[in-house]
């Protein structure tokens, strides 16, 4: 476990380029460090997001990717949680467990992330900057690494490392969604639906599934969305819609697309006294949102998600998966990586 | 009873110009409707937003005023729980008492008024047109008054009508100030000093007080301010100021002026994590503060206060004054009308 692995890994040399696959020297594990080969990962918009030239931060070159799960190949000194052989799924937020933020039940955001200024470049949430999951082999710090199920399927529930836990905890966690509320998730990709699905849980009685593509109707539909709607098929702005649709707005918007239009129109249809707007994409370039001080005054709320406010939730989603095999009738509209000769 | 009332008001024609005082008739109440001498009444900030050639909604002629105290002169047909000579509190929001949103505790905002679309102008408040408290006598529907302690002094507690519930319930209610914590009061006059009593009575261990105006420095300390900051004395804006001083920002910055440069500066000393902002003042003009998803994806959120989030507080309010005194410090920073002969 000393040995350097030479393995393939998609390199992002620049913004806007095309990855380059191309070998590369993974070192040893250091001291509370984990050597994780990855079997399967998600792609997700926010490594778009890091590729995207607008997104200043971004430091070049990179090999991204945030929505792993894979195989402990070995260990450093000091590790103690982790064996070689163990599944596992790479955290893109570290739980250290013991700074004030992991003691508070207010948070699921660890101080190791939160003074970072741009979590969304893989860099910074990596405590360790060669680290990430574009990459056949990669080393991790043992508080950014979840223990999962031994007989947890790779391919599937690598998408609990982000895309689904995100979506689904903004419905639970974020928006708070109750017992026959009204909801609206902006958006139908993995994340989208993922949100629908903790509608649906929630027990929403009414959910809006909102898309330029209506291809994507059908899946929404058969995983809890009550009424779909295609911007494009109107002629007044959408949430002008769905506000007459719904008598004033929805209890829960979800945002789960990024840009600051959707973002805009999630709140201008949240309803008055106590409907709470969740935003969960994530714009790139610094761009801001414009708010009415009169719309939140009216008892409007704002809040946002990052990995859909849970907390140190991983092993636990991959067993619900496992039991209830949610994630399955979702898997065609995330694309993951599986790869060569590991799944 | 069913005399039309001669009396005096003051009277706003138009935008942007002075009051005129001139004489009125007061009509008698109607159905559920009771008719109240004023006796006091604060001036607040709304008036002068009412008032700002910026608000475009603001119907004229208007009598203006939302912050008084009376005394029951008659009442109309069905009204059971007013009788004349009672000391009462006109309330700016109804509260009805039967709406879905009256029967929850998520929120405030009476079913009767979150329909509103402009909720600061006053002829949208009351029920009836004609009712405000720039005036001698005023006719109100019977859920917007709250009947008050026999020997509460009107012209202290008139500020209950608006001024010191929405400051202090600011820090109580919305920014859920908890002992121990940190906050920022953004603007010192008569609701920011509520804030900063609300701050301080919440168990926050430092509250900042920022004003430009340092005269009212002494006696936000008093109340509870652990450190005042003119802005007018730094290079660098104050919540880059505050930040440095705080590593990183306050759990509770509390927005009560009602500009968007001020709110804005509140977000942004805002903690990460879970920092609360809560935005008191209301710009006019349609207005809008420009919110980064970035802000909000690392735990920030953003409350709005209406009526400081009170629930049928106000003759609980006055009892408390008259126990703890707690307005008395603050008169003198909020300019209090009282009407000749009445006190």
């Amino acid at each position: 476990t000393t040995q350097v692995i030479n393995c393939k890994a998609a390199i992002a040399w620049e913004a806007g380029k095309p990855f380059s696959v191309e070998e590369i020297e993974v070192a040893p594990p250091k001291e509370h460090e984990i050597r994780v080969k990855i079997v399967a990962t998600g792609l997700c918009r926010t490594d778009a997001h890091a590729m995207n030239p607008c997104f200043k931060e971004g430091l070049f070159p990179v090999i991204l990717g945030h929505e792993g799960a894979g195989i402990v190949e070995s260990v450093g000194p000091g590790v103690t949680k982790f064996k070689p052989g163990d599944k596992v799924i790479p955290l893109y937020m570290p739980q250290c467990g013991q700074c004030k933020f992991c003691l508070s039940p207010k948070t699921n955001l660890c101080d190791k992330i939160s003074k970072v200024k741009t979590p969304i470049s893989d860099q910074d949430l990596m405590l360790d900057g060669t680290s990430s999951t574009f990459s056949e082999y990669t080393v991790v710090g043992e508080n950014s690494l979840a223990k999962i199920d031994a007989a947890a399927p790779l391919d599937k529930v690598c998408l609990i490392g982000c895309g689904f836990s995100t979506g689904y905890g903004a419905a639970i966690n974020t928006a708070k969604v109750e017992p026959g509320s009204s909801c609206a998730v902006f958006g139908l990709g993995g994340v989208g639906l993922s949100a629908v699905m903790g509608c649906k849980a929630a027990g929403a009685s009414r959910i809006f599934g909102i898309d330029i593509n209506k291809d994507k109707f059908a899946l929404a539909k058969e995983l809890g969305a009550t009424d779909c709607l295609n911007p494009l098929d109107f002629q007044k702005p959408i949430h002008k819609v769905i506000n007459e649709m719904t008598n004033g707005g929805v209890d829960c918007p979800i945002e789960c697309i990024g840009t600051i239009d959707t973002m805009k129109a999630a709140l201008d249809c949240t309803t008055v006294d106590w409907g709470t707007c969740a935003i969960v994409g994530a714009a790139v370039g610094g761009q801001a949102f414009p708010v009415s001080p009169m719309q939140l005054i009216m008892g409007r709320k704002i809040n946002a998600t990052f990995f859909g406010g849970h907390v140190e939730c991983v092993p636990k989603l991959v067993l619900d998966y496992m039991a209830f095999n949610l994630l399955q009738e979702g898997k065609s509209n995330q694309t993951v990586l599986v790869f060569k000769g590991s799944a």
